[in-house]
């Protein structure tokens, strides 16, 4: 244990040592950095491919399932897609050194608010290999140290990747710990990792709620969390028909697997008898199963009774809850009680009740007439995402770039003495 | 203990409770509240004198340091001063609601980052009745609840204030749990306070380094947490002497007590010779103690020999450490092994120093020209603060209204389905 608690403080103290470099690069020595990268994936993509193949042949060994094996495969498609991500943030504007305010006192202080980078983020990972790249290239750009940290199933992988990363940085002179993998895969890294809260400013877990749960447990560094995404969407009374069937169809069924499908429907009564049974083919015939209150199990045999816990619950699956609400303000106490803050919707056509809703439901996105799918980093214009957030200090919804930075006050005077 | 726990979690319910009436309060209300206070608070001077006295009794059975009992201490002017500060209060502009940023995409989304209410806050506080109405008017102003801990020493104190923020809130037909004082003043109900994450979003202690360590370690509720302040002023080479007598006996000497004292002093070594021992006049026939490193003890005897202890010390009185530098670099690197990240200044009439010191020193607040013990969230115009934060995240250097807010993203389209 004590051996690896040398190994990690080693890592640590070397990423600490590269934050000050990292916080005052300039953008077109960012921007270079990140054009090398992208050299380099392309040269090295039969190597990257390779490597991969040795993760991919362990998982098959380890008998991962085929949804995790396909997240961890790259092809010459997926790198090109991790290619692409990096493009888009290069095109992105420089997140530091942004004046975010100033005032000048009558004392003459000159007082200016400046955002600048965070220090050192440890991102854990699962079994998704872009994740490496996305992370490594984010931290780059908002001058941020990535302390990259990833499981036995894509570790061979993510090294290859944060090797090249380290090739761009000394490329381009800079200190090469700006990224650092762990090699190590033993949990007890982690734990350790978690632990050294003078080095690292913040957490990025990646994955599923056991592990976002395991980290939060084991730290006091602030985490960037991303707990449960039981999106709702309601249909108001005064919605168009076909455009509530084409939103809510959207918002569960394009990926069923995302943080942003919606988990839960709720329908205003005075519509329910008319629209419910359009919605419940929509769904059904697309092989989606539907859970509904009493009501609504009424309206159409198809609807299965729901117990209380549905309605809690992030199906990630084709599984929807379905719930008839009295009215806009049932609705929004329901979504507080149940849902997870995340993101919700309304699909109606009177401005004032979207508008109310809009307001007072109390979640990291609200959305009208449009599908809850949207929530995401890119789709929001922020580049590829750090994740979303579910936490409200700091960072909510998508974490970008902007949200990898904190600020400092530079106070300017000729001879400030204060009374 | 179970009663307890009871207990805590009713005053959490009701608070959250709470939340939703007082997030979308407008603006007009906010400060009809408070202007209700300041009619409150002026009609009960005597009865809170009253009040205070109990305390003030209790606190000289208990041996209180005249500093605490200083503190602890309400009379006229004191209250006045508390109503000033709602004064100020109810002149900042409200911080909720605020268009952060807006896009619309080239799907025709509509993306708006509004500003909104955090929820709910936990101030933990020792012996200073003032900040139960600071941390109260200002939680108001910023549409949270406010849930406040006192300890013993200014129960009866809080108390009468609270209820005070209680009444005015009944008056404008507010639910009045957006003010709640814990009646109980045993440790235990600390403890449980601080497991309640589902009900508080945000931690802020206000007292000592001891204080603030118990809560940090006994919750996974985000703290906005003032560690040291430990400050310094550096002598560059190309200073105007007579400015930075000025100034460091100002930063040093106007309040020891304050975090935005200077600490420790930096010297160039090129001046070194000249300078110290005009500043060494200035402080010590003040009756500042000096304890400096071997070649400040070279150059005036009245310097005592410092230990490596003294450069991490936050002394909080009337002695400071002196380091001779031989350049700007070994002040900045000085700073980032000894400080504190709070508050740092270089005097120089140096440009091109200055803006490296600016740039390059990662504290919350960087100076030029100014004594630290501007660093205030009053003296920032931020009105009243509820303290400084040593952290990076979210809040950084004084945590005034606009850090008592978090944001939410609207989404607004015409039938927006995603791809």
């Amino acid at each position: 244990m004590k051996e690896i608690k040398t190994k990690v403080e080693k890592i640590c103290i070397d990423a600490k040592k590269a934050t000050e470099s990292l916080a005052n690069l300039d953008t077109l020595i960012k921007n270079k950095i990140l054009n090398e990268v992208i050299k380099l994936l392309k040269k090295n993509t039969p190597k990257i491919i390779k490597s991969n193949q040795k993760d991919l042949r362990n998982a098959k060994e380890n008998n991962l399932s085929l949804a995790k094996i396909d997240r961890l495969t790259l092809d010459e498609t997926r790198i090109n897609a991790i290619i692409n991500s990096i493009k888009e943030i290069i095109k992105l504007p420089d997140p530091v050194g942004k004046i975010l305010q100033e005032t000048t006192r009558d004392n003459g202080l000159n007082i200016k608010r400046v955002s600048t980078p965070i220090g050192s983020l440890l991102a854990i990972f699962e079994a998704r290999p872009n994740v490496a790249s996305d992370i490594a290239a984010l931290a780059i750009k908002s001058g941020n140290v990535s302390i990259l940290r990833c499981g036995s199933d894509c570790i061979n992988s993510a090294k290859i990747i944060a090797e090249i990363y380290r090739e761009a940085l000394e490329i381009c002179d800079v200190n090469k710990n700006a990224v650092i993998i762990v090699p190590e895969i033993e949990r007890e890294y982690v734990i350790e990792l978690l632990k050294m809260d003078n080095y690292i400013d913040v957490v990025v877990p990646r994955g599923g709620k056991s592990l976002i749960k395991a980290v939060i447990e084991n730290t006091r560094i602030p985490v960037f969390k991303h707990l449960d995404g039981n999106c709702h969407t309601y249909i108001h009374e005064k919605c168009d028909f076909d455009k509530a069937r084409k939103i809510v169809f959207n918002a569960k069924m394009r990926r069923t697997g995302i943080c942003g499908a919606t988990e839960s429907l709720l329908i205003d009564k005075k519509i329910s008898k008319r629209i419910l049974p359009l919605i419940t083919r929509d769904l059904t015939s697309s092989g989606c199963e539907i859970r509904g209150d009493k009501e609504s199990c009424e309206i159409d045999k198809k609807i299965k009774l729901a117990d209380e816990q549905d309605f809690y619950t992030e199906f990630l699956d084709k599984i929807i809850s379905v719930k008839i609400v009295k009215d806009l303000d049932e609705a929004i106490k329901h979504i507080a009680i149940y849902g997870s803050s995340h993101t919700e919707s309304i699909i109606t056509e009177d401005k004032k009740s979207a508008t109310e809703f809009l307001q007072r439901v109390n979640s990291a996105i609200v959305m009208h007439n449009t599908s809850t799918q949207f929530a995401d980093g890119g789709e929001f214009g922020l580049g590829a995402e750090v994740g979303i957030s579910t936490g409200k200090i700091h960072a909510r919804g998508p974490v970008g770039l902007e949200q990898l930075t904190t600020y400092k006050y530079i106070v300017e005077s000729n001879c400030g003495l204060r009374k």
